[in-house]
């Protein structure tokens, strides 16, 4: 890097717009959306799709609700073209589905597109030209009016070429590409001069696309971009103003929002922000920034896993863990505060209404509305807390343990991810409980246990337990069966043992299923700690928790 | 998803500032950064970062240059106390730099907090309490007094301790955490009552953090907060606006920028994004936009590669191929007229000006600023042009290849390209480079050449070759060496070849180095052609490019 001053960059320039409206504004409408997958699949891949991958690619579009689909670049490529026959041939374009193609301003390349396109119904011929003053210079050698004439020239070559096919229907787009850095005057003079040549009508409009082709300014100076030219084209009303944002500076999603915001009608971009160098717009991200604000992207995202399938094994790319909506760890919360708020969120959701108003704490969108599982949510390692060790139990094994066992539980798991120095899983969370509660059975373990009803306020219990290994029968009293047998183990050296708490649940739906129960025991030292039993015999799983409590108590 | 209408989710509140400056402003000045690296490694990673980890990228973040850094939650994680005691017992805190703890608004958490800074000279200690209404209602039950009082508590705990550590300089940060979904005026009440306690003054501020701790609106919404904030908070001068975004909606870059634009005077954020869920602000970034605005950070990523090594290999997250600055593929043009472009930028850029202003197309840095590699910026694939080609020959391998010629291997290497269907390597273009034009010894070959000038303007040639095989002596004349040879094959059969044009040059200094010369041949059938030769002696060079040429028209 250079040390200051700074000679090697300068600042983006600003436009001079005090009484911008933007900033005050809102969404509230969703954006024609068209999706570049398909051009930039070639464009910035390593290994460029095949004609197969290709079709499957186009299809997941379709399914989502693209209306709009660049198939690429049929002038410049064998493999487009052949791709863009196969569509045809196939029948694979839906009615309501307008395909796009590119092309520079060249007259052989705009021939060879038309040959393309013969069978197709309708279809957007997208034009463009560099206009910015570097690559008028570096690249071109070409004076404005040169630059200018360009387009003028590719507009009148695609308005004479179009009754070669009658029976497609062509929607022109001009692309003053590079946008973004030419002056805005002179995008407009370009756009103005090929809306001259092909005299869109409000019934006939054109597209106008304002590319910023290589991300290099913050995200108000493209809005205030956009409002200038939405202001300053002549034929507002008969053109479509659409949106091209990059990521060269990480902030296409904020450019094509805040573009929205300053007028735009339309949007191009990919899945999961695919494109060359940094990407495209990322029209996932935005589609579904929509939805969180209750506005319906009219895209369908509903099964975002099985999109990413198609999407990662068809680019050879893959989607990033942290990727807003789409990554694996966008709804995974390994802090324990996080992982409490959350739980408890979840808890407050009405069951019983699928529309009610999503409120979890750090959850933007309910994962279930893009078929994503809920279970990656709560991840557990040693930074994590009592609260996702309790949703695991809860949400992944039914057991709904006291609150005050959540502590213990998380103590007894934080240690052993601590031992590991490594993430937890659910199966690694129901391990750590049954070897800390159920699978202790020393000093006492029960084998049977019997008791009998003496009157209003007393029970009789006898039990056949094995204490240090040996067998033995015990028997007590109490106002209940519990309290009987805690009074029997005081003849094995257990006395004074005081019964804190008790619940109990049964583990599944059924007459045959499992229950457990969850018993807090004091010792004569003043100890407290929790057991836990499990038995298809509710009575059995009490007196197991006991047993459980007991253990841990002595073994303490 | 949910068909519309939507009643799972509601549109964020947009604030009501319609004087609003921010949108006029630039970013003239870097802000304070600090780093919550070691924070998020913790409370976001499956596999957290062990002590000697973290000791390592400590290390890395101050020879990036932040002076605060925020170094964990040492109240909550034996790992985190020990870290920090480890930073203080190996003296590894710089005199320059400003460690930071986080802790809640809980008396026994703050408590251990100071123990942890035992021997730290300047320390900010940062307290935090949840302040938005869905949080107030689900997770604690509190009214909006109760959580105001849990702030004021807190200050008054950390002043009443600081005594405890005469020679530890303490800073107070205070963050109404979730700011961002708090009523503004509520975030105020609690900054307003923690300055009320703390009394911060112009010559010791304190920290008041207003995190976008899950990002649920767009930035320019973000941005009106943080202006509303700056203009209403009372002790403006006293205390220093610190941001916090996350990255939930695809939009935290933007969010700090725009927040920076608002008046916020200090950014907490991570390398490469890491954090939660879709992560914190990636302070790489954001540091670099501005580089590339001419406003040097005051970060210094020259060696971002080193930095990203460090940075994955403790955190085990990877840095996505298409992340800005940092990721694999920025710097990588596949296509062809991006390729094209390119190659015209470089060559226009002067040498021997390293401050000279950057113009390259389609690349908003140079590489070499962040240490990375030419190498990578031209890939070639079977959407590859011819531009990027004769770059990669010019770069790689130093062969200035005739502008005419960049065509002819073009389609070699796309050919090939499109016959692996895979990307090509630079040893792989080498390679078809040198068995297109170097290895081809059939029909002809030449073994020896001499030449003797007969006077001005005619030279007479005689070469050894083999020709089919068979070896042969021929002679001709000619205006100089190659027109000589050119002459003489005619009496092999191929006569009427006419040299179209010649260049050569050495391959490397010295002069036992080789030359490679390129020859364009014209047959007599009208179809021309290159050809080129490699050899130490620069007459045999020229020789062997006329039998490269012929061989290939011969072949064709």
């Amino acid at each position: 890097m250079q040390k200051p001053p700074i000679t090697k960059y300068r600042p983006f320039s600003v436009i001079d717009l005090p009484d911008r409206q933007w900033p005050s504004r809102s969404i509230d409408k969703a954006p024609i959306w068209c999706s570049v997958d398909l051009r930039d699949g070639n464009q910035a891949l390593a290994i460029p799709m095949n004609v197969e991958e290709k079709v499957e690619l186009f299809k997941t579009l379709v399914s989502i609700g693209f209306k709009e689909i660049e198939v690429g670049f049929p002038s410049a490529s064998d493999t487009e073209f052949a791709f863009l026959r196969r569509l045809v041939s196939d029948n694979l374009i839906p009615d309501d589905v307008t395909i796009q193609v590119l092309v520079q301003c060249r007259e052989h390349l705009i021939r060879r597109t038309f040959e393309s396109l013969e069978g197709v119904k309708r279809a957007i011929v997208h034009i463009y030209n560099s206009t910015n003053p570097l690559q008028r210079r570096v690249v071109f050698g070409a004076s404005k009016e040169e630059i200018r004439q360009i387009a003028i020239e590719g507009a009148k070559l695609v308005k004479e070429l179009v009754p070669t096919l009658p029976d497609t229907e062509i929607v022109l787009q001009y692309s003053p590409e590079s946008f973004s850095d030419t002056e805005l005057e002179f995008s407009l003079e370009c756009c103005e001069a090929v809306c001259d040549v092909w005299e869109p009508t409000p019934d006939r409009k054109m597209i106008l696309n304002l590319p910023n082709t290589v991300e290099l300014m913050m995200p108000n100076v493209h809005a205030d971009q956009i409002e200038w030219f939405c202001r300053n084209i002549s034929r507002r009303d008969s053109v479509i103003i659409s949106l091209h944002t990059h990521n060269d500076r990480g902030t296409g999603v904020a450019s094509t929002e805040l573009g929205l915001l300053a007028g735009a009608d339309r949007v191009e971009g990919t899945l999961f922000g695919n494109g060359e160098r940094t990407g495209n717009l990322d029209i996932v991200v935005v589609a579904l920034n929509m939805y969180t604000q209750g506005l319906h992207p009219q895209l369908d995202f509903s099964n975002l896993n099985d999109i990413r399938e198609v999407y990662e094994r068809v680019t050879k790319m893959d989607v990033h863990p942290r990727s807003p909506y789409g990554g694996d760890l966008v709804f995974t919360a390994f802090s324990g505060s996080h992982q409490d708020a959350i739980k408890k969120g979840f808890v407050q959701m009405p069951d019983d209404d699928a529309g009610a108003l999503w409120q979890v704490p750090y959850m933007t969108i309910d994962p279930k509305d893009l078929g994503r599982n809920y279970r990656a949510i709560i991840r557990i390692n040693s930074q994590s807390g009592k609260g996702g060790v309790a949703y695991i139990m809860e949400k992944e094994y039914g057991f709904n343990l006291p609150k005050e066992m959540h502590k213990e539980l998380g103590k007894v798991v934080n240690a052993e991810a601590d031992r590991t120095g490594d993430e937890i899983t659910p199966e690694g969370v129901f391990e750590c409980f049954k070897n800390e509660y159920i699978r202790v059975r020393e000093p006492l373990d029960v084998l049977e246990y019997n008791f009998e009803r003496i009157d209003k306020n007393t029970v009789e219990g006898c039990a056949t337990v094995t204490h240090n290994g040996k067998e033995e029968t015990i028997k007590g009293t109490g106002n209940g069966p519990i309290a009987a047998f805690v009074d029997s183990v005081a003849s094995l050296g257990y006395s004074d043992f005081e019964l804190l708490s008790y619940s109990e649940h049964s583990l599944a739906k059924g007459a045959r299923s499992e229950a457990v129960s969850y018993i807090e025991l004091k010792a004569p030292s003043g100890a407290t700690c929790f057991g836990a039993g499990i038995d298809t015999n509710i009575s059995m799983a009490s007196i197991r928790g006991v047993v459980s409590a007991l253990n841990r108590l002595v073994n303490a």
